[in-house]
């Protein structure tokens, strides 16, 4: 089939997807699984078609999983509704993908190889969080964007400072998979700086809501904060990682079919629950899972048996945080659309700037500085729950949440070709020395 | 482990299970993320440890998992609400199990195989409804039960009747599959009647919902529902037996990961929609999807792929109808509770009895008649909906549609371990011929 044949297909097929909400508008009241299911397939459908077309102009599969949410998007094809029960069921299936993928990657990680790179992570996060930081609350202090008004200025400027912080974990360890760098020194060093900014983020996180509540920096709250997520982590890593092995040789041990994949994933999901109860983060828990895991026997069965069950999850997430994007603010013709899109390029760059920067944060060590810059860069879903938080709360205009929103998806897009291009000069001899 | 130890540690697994809700009520407001996880998990794990229990004491898994459902569920531990924003999701997440499993189903379903039993299953199907229809219409007009008052008891006896006329393949496919049957002669036979069974069932569900609201039975509508529920099998089947295999030729060239299953399971999804959305059900969409994709040179591929999500979503449809029945209708002590279930206990003897009948009602075909009987016996899901749309209409009172469940998850209990001992008592060398 030729490329010009092969894009008539993907037309043809995306101009059905989007009229599929339209024969499931017909299934009446109230009844939404049809609708639900037309969606889930034109999700999958878009991922793997505009994934496919990713991998093959050389760029990762997400990249592409990625525009084909902008394109089902509400804002272009229509397919992804943003809200309703339709958009409810997406967004937990989303969410489980999530956390399968986070589980994934825990399940790879191996403990001692982090400890290795522990100090590297947590220097590379720590400069990658105040960097960031400053950069927007300065940047949005400061450049006349005329955005609010100057009284909530300053604490507008800290929430943008806020989003600024955060790293996806997913999009990067998901670009590091499809390239296998999640193996390397500089794939390990991201990832963990990516969950020490997980918790910083949360801290940072549950700081700003106080603030959008109406509340006060506290000392002490910020340190209970911060306190319990990290508690969370060892506490779980050193019992789960008693327990499971025994627990899982007896698992093992069961007749009925699927019982070790199945009762890790249960695993997974009850520990991502515990983590948010704990006042920790979903996607914490869930990487917890994996890491005590990926010290019992049945590792290398659970992950083969889950990787299906995460190839189906984890491409919803993408395509949801692409349909994030409301396409119409990348049109620079409509009123006030060129100055938006140009704060938002200044936010953007220092968002990319602040991140590289970070990868020159620990000298000691010898990795390629960035390589790691470069993985922190991807904002992701952690950026838009800030941007939420805030438009919610009404401290951030519409405007400037559409900005942060823009600063979001261009970090996300920029990361994946970028990483593509530093992985592949490494030397391939290196790389095979690094994953055996 | 001894098996006391190994019960000790189900009756504290299964209380922390049920003390989840607790913690998850500690979330907060609205936010139902960790409340949907510890659901989720508890429903996995549940499934497996009954799964296995029911394996130990020589039952097919599937029952334990019926029965992990009734213990997790809103009458007994209460890990299972039933209603709310969990319980729409939990119900999603079941309604993707049973599209999944029955495209499992259609997957091993060769055509030609079917259409060599289909005369049998035709007659099997026919009898299986009209018998059990007469069986119940006639109980519920002449016993005297004292539910329902005398002007709506024709119309509360068409519905009884229609009640029992559903069969679940759903769950005698899981047994025959737990006991590797679904390639025999009668597990073709039992398939094939019960998609037929699922036919006639939607058609009679059309005309009784149409009494529900009023209408009258017009031989029009009766025959035009008929002819949608038909006209889409053989229209999906004919069109999608010559498309599938060409597309699928072209996915399987794809180079980003797991395409072939992913977008197997998106034609799935998005026939299930179409099916439901032209007049026919869910479930008949994705068993043509199934035998569609069967005809395809990658079929083996989607299989192994595909079971692994399977076996994480099917428990939870099975969990989730076991949990529908509420436990204080087995107490006889409660006042009326006694009459109740001896009520029940009747018309579960004619459901039982009527498809067991049907076994026998091809007399020119060789096969083993008393086991698909039995394997007719289960009204599962179909049953349960039923049920549902007479006492939402007001046309069942409370005791009767307690009845009616009853009678659906007696016949859905008995019917596993009843399988299990016939498809045991067939010779090994015949099972091997057949399955060859």
């Amino acid at each position: 089939m030729g490329s010009r044949h092969r894009l008539g297909a993907l037309v043809i097929a995306f101009t059905l997807l989007a009229a599929a909400p339209l024969w499931a508008a017909g299934g009446g009241e109230g009844h939404n699984v049809p609708a639900i299911l037309l969606t889930l397939s034109g999700i999958l459908v878009g991922a793997k078609l505009l994934g496919e077309l990713a991998e093959r102009v050389g760029q990762p599969a997400v990249l592409g999983e990625l525009l084909a949410g902008v394109l089902l998007g509400s804002s272009a094809l229509g397919l992804i509704p943003s809200a309703g029960p339709v958009a409810d069921v997406i967004n937990i299936l989303a969410e489980l993908g999530v956390l399968v993928l986070l589980f994934e990657i825990g399940l790879e990680t191996d403990l001692r190889e982090m400890r290795r790179v522990g100090g590297s992570a947590a220097a590379v996060a720590t400069v990658g969080v105040v960097l960031p930081f400053l950069a927007g609350y300065l940047y949005w202090s400061n450049v006349p964007h005329g955005m609010g008004d100057p009284d909530s200025l300053s604490t507008a400027a800290v929430f943008i400072g806020a989003a600024l912080t955060a790293t996806s974990v997913g999009i990067t360890a998901r670009v590091l998979s499809d390239l296998s760098g999640l193996g390397s020194t500089e794939g390990r060093i991201i990832i963990g700086a990516a969950v020490i900014d997980d918790v910083l983020g949360l801290v940072i996180l549950t700081v700003v809501s106080g603030i959008a509540a109406g509340g006060q920096i506290s000392p002490v709250g910020t340190a209970k904060v911060l306190a319990v997520a990290v508690g969370f982590l060892i506490v779980a890593i050193a019992v789960g990682g008693w327990v499971a092995p025994r627990v899982f040789r007896s698992v093992a041990r069961m007749k009925v079919q699927f019982a070790v994949p199945i009762i890790a994933l249960a695993l997974c999901f009850a520990m991502a629950a515990l983590a948010e109860l704990a006042g920790s983060a979903l996607i914490m828990g869930a990487f917890a899972a994996g890491i005590i895991l990926a010290r019992t026997e049945q590792y290398r069965a659970i992950e083969e048996r889950v990787r299906p069950v995460g190839a189906l999850l984890t491409p919803i997430f993408f395509v949801s945080v692409g349909s994030a994007l409301d396409v119409h603010l990348l049109n620079p013709t409509r009123p006030g659309g060129g100055s938006l899109l140009l704060v938002a390029l200044g936010l953007t760059l220092l968002a990319i700037l602040g991140k590289v920067a970070a990868g020159f944060a620990a000298p000691w060590a010898k990795f390629r500085r960035l390589a790691v810059g470069v993985g922190m860069v991807p904002r992701g879903e952690v950026g838009l729950i800030f941007a939420d938080v805030g438009r919610r709360s009404g401290l951030l205009t519409d405007n400037a949440f559409s900005v942060v929103l823009l600063m979001v998806m261009g970090t996300t897009f920029v990361a994946p070709p970028l990483l593509k291009l530093l992985f592949k000069q490494q030397e391939p001899t290196a790389m095979a020395a690094h994953t055996a």
